[in-house]
């Protein structure tokens, strides 16, 4: 989808945030939101994506502040939350009727952990209790039960560290159904998406590939010539999270995205409520 | 207050807000957002209270779609929204059993019609009905009460339009009490502040006069001489809105202010959270 005039205003608000996550220099947080300011008029909104048109705001982030990766604290602290619930999780799979449907409610609940759209500090344990009573919209799950049973292999693209564990509950359930994982990880830390390490750390079992790409969302011109190669030829793939939705849902792949409904543009787009949790096949989907 | 690193992207908030409320030109709305971008770096928050910082942002509003009053249609809309919901104000006033406190509950209910703070559409009969689960904060009730009983004039900073009708049941009691009530509106259209005519439509029955000045908040270097003098001499003053209390809670002056908390910087400033609905002595109020 296109970038918004809404994301600049947003792009204000990820840049004081990550900036205030950087530094507690207020000069420094301040000479941030001034090149932010100078940049707006170079943001081609027709021309991007929403992660596209964000590039600059994180660039500019580290920039001034000399720090690469101002979320790392709080990324570990995320993956240390989820991974008490990890049991949890697991327990309310066991339990419950349609154990794959759990697994991607548990997964699509992980995404509320996303420091790129949320102002407030957030409470993953509070979060993964009102997954009960969340709004889902999963009027494609047969689509994707049917489909993935077919399935060898599936490329699960991961979002953001701590989410990372509430992805276990559906990798591992499919790796035991046998099929293939591949779990794509940011080549380097943007914002709070999971890395290698955030991966590892968060107990991921399965095969992590690179996408080589160290900006939001999934922007293939952003990505390693292998990492683009191998996405060509993936047959069935999961992509987590808004930016994944914003960046490929006009791109020709077979692609069920799963995420938390952010902000108005997506709201828009989707036709979805803010804060509703979707299932959503992609239109190429065939 | 001193305006805060919170408040530049706000502003940006404000002005999008704004100028899709002037125009329905994405090109204007865009030439909007980069103007005040370029504007980010001459903003002086250490020097500036928050409405002041923001004065820049609706003159670009003005300049560039050449709209002088963006919410014109809103704040009529809000009025006769909330003079439709009057006579039910004035039954649960009747029905209290501290008809005053219930006034002032109701005044301050009606602060959460504000177009600066917010994103989206507001329902004024709905913000109504939740009065009564609101989170009041009235500690300093009884102050108020006991000090406005020997009180003879009382100077009444009005807020936004919409909401002057939630105040018409606390001037009427005071003006029932033999109360003389000045309420003070802008001279211009601003945001949604209400103006005179504002006033008139929500059938305000006391004496209007106008502050001069055509910003946002009660910012005294831009009220007229007259108003400053009169504000000057008055020995009461109730003060609506996160925007006056913004501009007016480093004046020494005898004010109640009353408004809903409504950002980060103003509950860091009070101690309050978001949401809190607020009846705040000033410190300067012997």
């Amino acid at each position: 989808m296109k970038a918004q005039l809404e994301c600049i205003p947003c792009m204000m608000s990820q840049a004081l945030r990550a900036a205030k996550a950087a530094t507690n220099d207020k000069k420094l947080i301040r000479e941030v939101l001034n090149r932010i300011g100078e940049e707006v008029k170079n943001i081609h909104l027709e021309k991007s994506t929403p992660p596209e048109a964000a590039i600059p705001v994180y660039q500019i982030v580290t920039d001034v502040t000399g720090v690469e990766d101002p979320y790392k604290n709080t990324k570990r602290e995320h993956i240390k939350e989820a991974l008490a619930l990890y049991p949890l999780m697991m327990k309310k799979v066991e339990q419950s009727k349609n154990p794959l449907k759990k697994t991607v409610k548990i997964a699509i609940a992980g995404n509320a952990i996303d420091l790129g759209s949320r102002l407030d500090k957030i409470d993953i344990t509070k979060e993964f209790e009102r997954i009960e009573n969340s709004l889902f919209y999963l009027d494609e799950f047969d689509a994707f039960e049917e489909r993935i049973e077919k399935e060898k292999e599936i490329l699960y693209l991961a979002d953001n560290a701590g989410e990372t564990v509430f992805d276990r509950p559906l990798i591992e359930l499919l790796a035991k159904r046998n099929k293939k994982i591949y779990y794509a990880v940011k080549e380097k830390p943007i914002i709070n998406d999971a890395t290698r390490l955030d991966a590892e750390l968060s107990g991921i079992k399965e095969e992590i590939i690179s996408t080589g790409s160290s900006v939001a969302g999934t922007i293939l011109d952003y990505c390693s010539k292998e990492f683009v190669n191998f996405f060509a030829k993936a047959t069935f793939i999961i992509a987590k999270g808004q930016g994944n939705y914003e960046s490929l849902s006009n791109k020709k792949a077979p692609i069920f995205f799963l995420f938390k409904a952010k902000c108005k543009p997506i709201a828009k787009e989707t036709g979805f409520k803010i804060g509703t949790m979707l299932l959503m096949k992609s239109k190429y989907f065939k």
